[in-house]
């Protein structure tokens, strides 16, 4: 089973454009939402690691739109870690409506890199942290 | 030859990120520049397509990153009408720098619909207009 | 004492700018997402005042900023109700960390519209709403 | 007579929101725009001025809404010094229609900083510039 995590959020107004559902980039936002919250999840703070001095650039991403999202829609944004590999991993994430009705789904691709943008292997104790399965 | 449309922007400082640069997912704002300046260079405005009762809902979007975009820089996006097939198409984009590098390409695919969001074949008009070769 | 609701929310990595700090826009996103907690705390959602055929239309908005916050950083957020007068209302914000340090404050004005942006006497229940004291 | 800059800029379907026109808080990037062509039309880039150590920090922001502006609408913004004293200074904006009517003004306050966010006095070289009458 893959590593995971799901995590709630709710549609801003801001997020909504002149048709009246959610914009399209937004569910980008709702990945990052989730992403994040997948490594505090573990016990890491995706900020404490760009203050080791490492960056998660992202190299690729892309989403599939089933049913729009509209405002005030409560949402659950499901990641899961896909890949890992040298430098390189990437997420794929379920975005559903409270009924769990499918809205949309995507991944995002990254590179791990110093702050320089230099590709850097992943240290031990932070691929294991992205590993790690919590239930 | 693919139909095309090159459109000139600079980067805010609103789209910039943390790290120092644009924030990836703008880079769906600078392709929705992009085919919205498509159209217009066609004569047609993209609002009007709107106001004729029609939606262009973004059905899948995907973007690679190679070259990160800084703030004030200037971009260049090149639009191509890919394929319109029924009430669907896609259009591919290129993001470079006035260097030429390219930063950025990606894709997004739509379904032309009516207002209530039910996929309708898009009018002889509006399709001629959308596969014209300008220059 | 001043009809009051309280609100968390955390700093999104799309919130940042290139100053490493939130861009300074994205406080009205706070303030918007404290003031629709309001009335959902009060038992109504922004979205079905919506569908009611009124609109909440934004007329002055005003922001200090004090010390900036940063990524991942838990917001608390504080919304007051100051006036209700007529078709047109103010809410003011407080906007916190979680030391209760005071990071911005600022205020919205609203007009009371129907659709078509014409402003009209708020219905008495809903008046009741906006003015209820909660906990 | 106060220095200003003259602006064009055009509405993106991702600033709209579900009421069919611009977000209000969007209405800040248009200042932005406007502040940031206020000094490159004096011969200096907003990122030279950074990469020369400094930042210009919000300390508040102001805007009174008056016709909402729409998708596609081509939008003038109009920026104003207002005032330079010290390690603070302030814009005023009027944004406007391609007819001349007035859809918004408003003000923006910012501390000249360096990038601890220390407020520090104006080089003069740099006051100068921001003080330029250019026709």
């Amino acid at each position: 089973m893959k590593p995971k995590s799901v995590t709630k959020t709710r549609v801003r107004y801001a997020e909504t454009d002149k048709m009246g559902v959610v914009y399209h980039a937004n569910y980008y936002l709702y990945m990052e939402i989730g992403r994040t919250d997948y490594l505090r999840k573990r016990g890491k703070k995706y900020s404490d690691i760009e203050n080791m001095g490492y960056y998660m650039f992202v190299t690729e991403t892309n989403c599939k739109h089933y049913i729009p999202a509209k405002f005030e829609d409560e949402l659950i944004i499901e990641t899961y870690l896909e890949e890992i590999k040298g430098a390189s991993f990437y997420y794929h994430y379920l975005i559903k409506n409270i009924d769990g009705d499918l809205l949309a789904e995507g991944f995002t691709k990254h590179a791990f890199t110093d702050h320089d943008g230099k590709p850097v292997r992943m240290p031990k104790d932070i691929k294991e942290l992205f590993t790690k399965n919590i239930d």
